[in-house]
């Protein structure tokens, strides 16, 4: 139960993101700390060596946030299969706003998760709970309001959700699977739509318990060792000779 | 994370049945008691008032067990509609081995779930582990041994689960969706097949641990206050006049 | 490939509904006559003996199409059986508009499905395409535009679709799951929302390309046979003694 | 109904696989050819130029059939992204036994798909149906019996299918997810594990069945064109001004 989650917060810039002088990753650690199950606390940043994701890092992370808009493509294939193969093991990845179309979600994803419709217009966004019962929406009201937020709409290249939590409606006409997660072998995805650089919507408090329950939802659990691969015996075989029969 | 789960274990018989003379459920009860984040533990039997199941203790109760075999038919009517209504609210149900055929499980699921193969062979069962990162599966190795047990088989007559956790083989040539989710409303339901009266299998540790984890899953999150049926006004509406636009 | 398709569409009232004096089963039937598979077409109707849906009827028909809004408690609960059973064993179900409140839905989902937002305003609502490779898509545009509809909205109180292929957007605030299949045995249920008595939406070419493609989809295939139930011997004995083993 | 499926076979040997010596895509071609809405039929291997996989294949095929076995890593890069991305467009793809560790198979789930349990045991399979109302299960029996056949077992690293269809019990103590779907942008994907290059096993008309349902389910439908990306206008505003409003 109170086992410490380790969380790493990646961004792919060092500071001055628009509405956030101090840098995405900053904004986010400054509400994360509060995770009643934080163990160790980390950001990292495309400008480090290796994007501050070295398998030492990264093997002491239980979940990696994501924060990318621009500079996708300065990600390394190298850092990307590295992640992959992490998630993979059981790390859990949050992946936020535009990181729809970092190299990461469409290589676990293996769509094109980078086309979907959008639009900068400081519309309105309102973020229907549609899951009620998943860890993620604990403690939400039915939806949450964003005065203004970058719109993105349907259709959005990924595959179907394992589980879709969030619908959000918008100003302007369109919908969007906001809030959604994916299973890759032992780890868990969530991606969440709101979070754009040029209103603080990290700052809401709602948001802050979205990303917090998430966190927790997406820490591995002790799960099994797996023996995959070639076994020359079968489990019968075993359990025959284990017993003399 | 530290909030306490009450759980109610219900069973059809008061005591006697076959390799369980104290019962099922005080069998059940008797390691559900060192569940962690245990709140109030009680039993209930089908001969009791309302079979034990009356309004106060439904209210009180998080998640509740089910175990019933031979007497689906004596649970009435009204009990049925009112544990329904209850999972729908929120409260877990964990659905266990013969509770397939449970009026509650059919009402609930939509479906024909008495309907399964079966045979009474004391053959051997193997229980794999499909979805590594359930929390149901925590700490379970890739797959448990069951000497001797009671075998199902598929087609079993339910809609497709939310979550598939486990699979079983059969020695006899079955397979068996031995371990799946549902929702409903603001409730999860998790149905668990092996626990055959014949045989001590809630004796065995892994089956135990999974009986736990599914305590803990099924236990509700603090949902969001739903407020459905006629609304006259709309968000949009709401939110403008709440901002004088 | 040319098999025909059996379709029986049900309306709880006779005619004068509103925007449709001929009746709404009326007004669909005018459309479906043109589907390409189709065998026979039967009406039926709530004053009718046997509200029009005695066995005969049913095992006659392979997908069934249901309107209904004020007077789903009249529907009898021994017809709703029957129809479910049929459901169960095969027949496609078409869901329409208000009747995610009549008693067969929610009998099948297993959840109070008559829960969800609305209201009558006359807004707009924009039917979004989620689901682009799924046959009831088929030929459609990216939206469907409505001019005028009532407002559904979230939470819908069902369980998870096993396939989400709609997801309307209302001008005054909700998103709405109005287009979403659920299986129960070997029957196929599709659910859509758009269809208000008080406009003529079955009218419009996308709406009828929608409810003829949900007929292809929800027809039943030649599935096999289940022989579910107590099977005293096991495949794998049946296997050695056809082999002499 | 009567559109033509173009269908390509594409296997990594041109001949002499094991107990298949005329190769085993000519071995699948001689009963696809067979299929009653077949139109162009290609068979294409790894030796030809571009692994006889060019644009103008890919895009005049429908349905794509994958066999490849011990030469994955020889299949180039580039190739595989045309295929991911033709999938991703429409094509469906059906990726058949040693398939799942193809680069195009994990490429488009996005996991480890090579890691599966395995043995060459000549056992006894036995594949049972679990979706009875799926197009690709039409016409079987509750269950096909292959008396040899390589052994593959869970855990297998794939993402969780959109559709469970088979699972295979083998005699050795292992289950298997041996039939199931994903969906990929605007293509549908099936994996099909029977098909061992030692045994016939697709002289088995069964098998044949399972194949041909298999091409007819992941041909494309006629899907919406999809303008994803930046749109700088919003639906409402389109609407507004082509109705003066």
């Amino acid at each position: 139960m109170s086992r410490k989650i380790n969380v790493t917060i990646w961004n792919e810039e060092d500071n001055n993101q628009a509405a956030y002088p101090e840098g995405i990753h900053t904004a986010l650690a400054a509400f994360v700390k509060e995770h009643e199950q934080l163990g160790t606390l980390r950001t990292a940043t495309l400008s480090q060596p290796e994007h501050g994701l070295s398998h030492d890092v990264l093997n002491d992370t239980d979940v990696l946030l994501w924060w990318g808009h621009i500079y996708h493509h300065k990600v390394s294939d190298e850092i990307v299969d590295r992640v992959r193969d992490r998630v993979i093991q059981g790390m859990g990845l949050i992946v936020l706003h535009s990181g729809h179309a970092a190299k990461i979600f469409s290589k676990l994803l293996g769509t094109h998760t980078w086309k979907l419709r959008w639009r900068e217009a400081n519309e309105r966004e309102r973020v229907w709970v549609i899951d009620h019962n998943h860890p993620i929406a604990k403690g939400l009201d039915e939806y949450i309001e964003i005065p203004q937020s970058e719109t993105y709409g349907e259709y959005f290249n990924i595959p179907k959700p394992d589980e879709l939590i969030f619908i959000s409606w918008y100003e302007g006409g369109e919908v969007f699977r906001s809030g959604c997660t994916f299973n890759r072998g032992s780890g868990k995805i969530f991606y969440f739509a709101p979070g754009h650089e040029g209103f603080r919507i990290y700052d809401m408090p709602e948001i802050q318990r979205i990303i917090k329950n998430g966190i927790s939802w997406a820490a591995p659990v002790g799960y099994p060792k797996i023996s995959a691969d070639h076994h020359p015996k079968s489990p019968e075989a075993m359990y025959k000779e284990a017993h003399n029969l």
